[in-house]
C-alpha cells in the first residue's frame, strides 16, 4: 500500500487525507505543532520543516510527498526531493512562493497583471508609488498570506508608515510592490494537472473577502464564456511551464471583461471548498489522484455551490444541516480569534434555490452580511 | 469535542470515519483484529467484544456508542448502555440479531414476508419441510451472513443433510427454516431515524448477489410507486417500532407487485454504498449525524449509481477512475479469497450513459458478467 507523505498538518491535510484514503492509500502529515488537526485523521510527526533530521524521519515513512503548507523551505523540499517524489516539484514550489518569480512568470507568459515592482528601498518605493499611482499595496516577497505581511499606501504620507512597517523586510523576505486595481469582482480558477500533463480545472469560482481573509465562494461563477476560457488557459500556461503536478489556484480580478492574475496558490485552495459537495471529483480527491499518477476525476459542478468560511469558531451546526443541501467541515480545531475553523457547502439544483437557503442560513445564524453579496450575485 | 465509539473496526467503521470526521467529532474503534481497517483513519483498541476490561476501557474513551458490526453480544452492549449512550439501542440490536425475533416482529407489524419456523429437532423440520414445500432454506437464528451458517434444502433427502450440517447449532444459534419465494428481483431500502424520531430513507436500491455475497447495486430500483411507498411504510414502521436510532436497511424480495421483507440489518448496508456518490448525503454520514441527534441529511439520489463489489482482491483502479463519474472505494485490506477489500460506484445523470460506463468498466476488468445484469435493467 502506498503511504503519502504530507508536510503540514492542517485543514488542507485533514480534507486530503479523507478524500484520499478510499484510493486505498495510508498517509503521514510533517508538522511543528503537536495538536495539527490533520493528526485526528492520520499519523502525525511533529517536527520542523528545515529540521533534517525529522525529514530523513518523515521521508523514510513514505512513498511520495506532496504540501499543505506552501511555505515549506524550498531547500527542504529540494532535499526530500532527493529521497522520494515531491509534487508539485520543488522548482514550481520555489516560483510559487515568490510573489516576484510568480509574477515574472505571468508576465513572460502573456498573462495580463496589474503592475509591480521589486523593492529594496525607501526610494525606490516612492519612486514606484509615482509610477503605479495611489493606491498601491506593498508586500513581503515571501511567507504572507490571508492579508498577512502587507500595507496599503492611500497617500504620499504612508510611504514613511509602509517603509517604517515593511522596511526591515528587505533582506529577509524581500518586498513587493503591486499597483492596485478597482476590480469589480474576484474570482479563482482551481486547475489540476496529472504526472502524464493531463489538465483539467473546475468552474470559475467567484470570491469575496473580508479583511483579506475569504468569506465566500460561489460556484460557478458569473462569468462570460471569454473569461472562463481565458482563466482556463492562463492556468494551463502556468502548469505546463512549471510542469505543475497537484492542484493549484490562480486568483483572478475582474474589471469589466477584462482578468487580471492576483496570485497563484501551489496546492489545494479555500475557494476550491466547494467541490467537496458540489463538484462530481473534489480538489482533495483529484490532488491525490495527481500526486499517485492515477486518472484524474471530472470537474463539473453539480448546480450550483455556495461555500461560507467560518473563522474563529464554528457557528450553529443545526442551522446548515436542516437545509437539505447543507454541508459541514469541521476541521477539529480549538476556537482561536480569526483562525479558520471550518466551512459550510450549500448545494442547490437552482441559482434560485441556493439564494433562498443561504438566507435562511444567514438569518438563522444571525450572518446576513455574509451570505448578503452571494444571494445579490444569485438573483442578479 | 466529541468522541463517537465504534465497536467493530471494518470497512463500515471505516467508512464512517471518513464521513463522519467533518461534522467534526473524533472516534474510536474497537476491533479484536490489530490490523482492523479502520485502524489506519481512527485510534484502533484492540479488545474482545465480550470483555469487560477491554469494554470499560472503550467506554471512558468515548461519549456515544454505535456499530460496524451487529454481532457484538447483547450483553456487551446492554452493559456499555449502563455507562454511555448506545445507539442503535440494545434492544433493537437484540432484535435483529435473532432471525426468529426479527421475523417474528416483521409479522407483528403486518410486513408480509415468506414462512418461517423456529427449529428445535429433525423431526420439525422434517414436518415443517412438508407444510412450506421445497425448495426451501434452514438458518442459524444468529449469527449468520453473507449466505453463511445456511443449508438449501431441494428434496426430501436434504432434511438430513442440512441437520448434519446445522443441527448441532440448535443449543448455540438457534434454527429458523425459511420457505423459499421464487422472486424476480431483489431490492433494498437503506433508511435512518434520528433521537428525535425524524425518519428518512434513500430511494430504493436493486441489488444483485452471487453465491450470497452482493455483487451490484442499482439506485434507484426499477419498482412502482407503489412498492417504493410501501418499503417505506415498513422501513418507518419497523424504526418507531424498536425506537431505533441510525442507519439500518430490510432486504426485501420483489414478485411482481408483491413485496416480501427478508431481513433486517442493523446498521449502515453494502446496499447503501452507493450513496457516498450518489446521494445529496451518505449513508454513513446520515448515521453519524443521527447518533449525534444532529438533522438528517437529503436522502435523495443524484441521477443514476451503481455500486460493484470488488471481493478478494482490489481490480485496476485505472479503469474506473478514466470514467468520469467512476469513484473509488479501496478498504485498505489484504487480499483474501472472498473477503469484501472495496467497491466502486458510478454516477451519470441518464439510465443510459450509466449503462454506457458500465458496458465499459466491465470489459476493461474482465467482468461483463458483473454489470451485465445491471446494463440489462437500466436498458429495459
Amino acid at each position: 500500500m502506498i503511504t503519502v507523505g504530507i508536510l503540514g498538518g492542517g485543514q488542507l491535510a485533514r480534507m486530503m487525507v479523507l478524500a484520499g484514503a478510499p484510493l486505498g492509500v495510508r498517509f503521514v502529515v510533517l508538522d511543528p505543532v503537536a495538536d495539527a488537526c490533520a493528526g485526528q485523521v492520520a499519523p502525525l510527526q511533529v517536527g520542523a520543516f528545515d529540521d533534517p533530521v525529522a525529514l530523513a524521519e518523515f521521508a523514510a515513512k513514505v512513498d511520495v510527498v506532496t504540501f499543505d503548507f506552501e511555505n515549506v523551505p524550498a531547500a527542504s523540499a529540494h532535499w526530500l526531493a532527493e529521497l522520494k517524489p515531491v509534487f508539485p516539484n520543488p522548482a514550481a514550489l520555489a516560483v510559487a512562493q515568490d510573489r516576484l518569480s510568480e509574477k515574472t512568470l505571468f508576465r513572460e507568459l502573456g498573462i495580463p497583471l496589474p503592475p509591480f515592482a521589486d523593492i529594496r528601498s525607501r526610494d525606490e518605493l516612492a519612486a514606484r508609488v509615482g509610477e503605479f499611482g495611489l493606491p498601491c499595496i506593498l508586500k513581503t516577497r515571501r511567507l504572507g498570506y490571508d492579508g498577512k505581511g502587507q500595507f496599503r499606501l492611500r497617500n504620499e504620507a504612508d510611504i514613511d508608515a509602509a517603509w517604517q512597517a515593511l522596511g526591515a523586510q528587505v533582506e529577509k523576505t524581500g518586498l513587493i510592490l503591486e499597483g492596485f486595481v478597482a476590480f469589480d469582482r474576484e474570482v479563482s480558477v482551481v486547475a489540476v494537472r496529472g504526472r502524464d500533463g493531463e489538465f483539467r480545472a473546475w468552474p470559475l469560482t467567484g470570491n469575496w473577502h473580508v479583511d483579506g481573509v475569504l468569506s465566500a465562494s460561489l460556484a460557478p461563477a458569473q462569468a462570460s464564456a471569454a473569461q472562463h476560457e481565458k482563466a482556463m488557459s492562463y492556468a494551463r500556461r502556468v502548469a505546463e511551464r512549471l510542469d505543475y503536478v497537484g492542484v493549484f489556484a490562480l486568483e483572478l480580478f475582474c474589471r469589466g471583461e477584462e482578468l487580471l492574475v492576483n496570485e497563484m496558490a501551489p496546492r489545494v485552495h479555500n475557494s476550491g471548498h466547494w467541490t467537496s459537495d458540489g463538484a462530481e471529483t473534489s480538489q482533495f480527491e483529484n490532488h491525490i489522484r495527481a500526486v499517485l499518477g492515477l486518472p484524474l476525476g471530472d470537474t463539473r459542478v453539480l448546480g450550483h455551490v455556495c461555500m461560507l468560511n467560518w473563522l474563529g469558531r464554528m457557528p450553529d451546526v443545526a442551522a446548515v444541516l436542516v437545509e437539505p443541501s447543507g454541508h459541514w467541515h469541521d476541521y477539529g480545531k480549538s476556537p482561536r480569534e480569526g483562525r479558520k475553523v471550518g466551512h459550510a457547502n450549500l448545494r442547490e439544483d437552482s441559482a434560485e434555490a441556493l439564494a433562498a437557503a443561504l438566507e435562511r442560513v444567514g438569518a438563522a445564524l444571525g450572518r446576513p452580511a455574509q451570505v448578503a453579496p452571494v444571494v445579490e450575485t444569485l438573483r442578479r
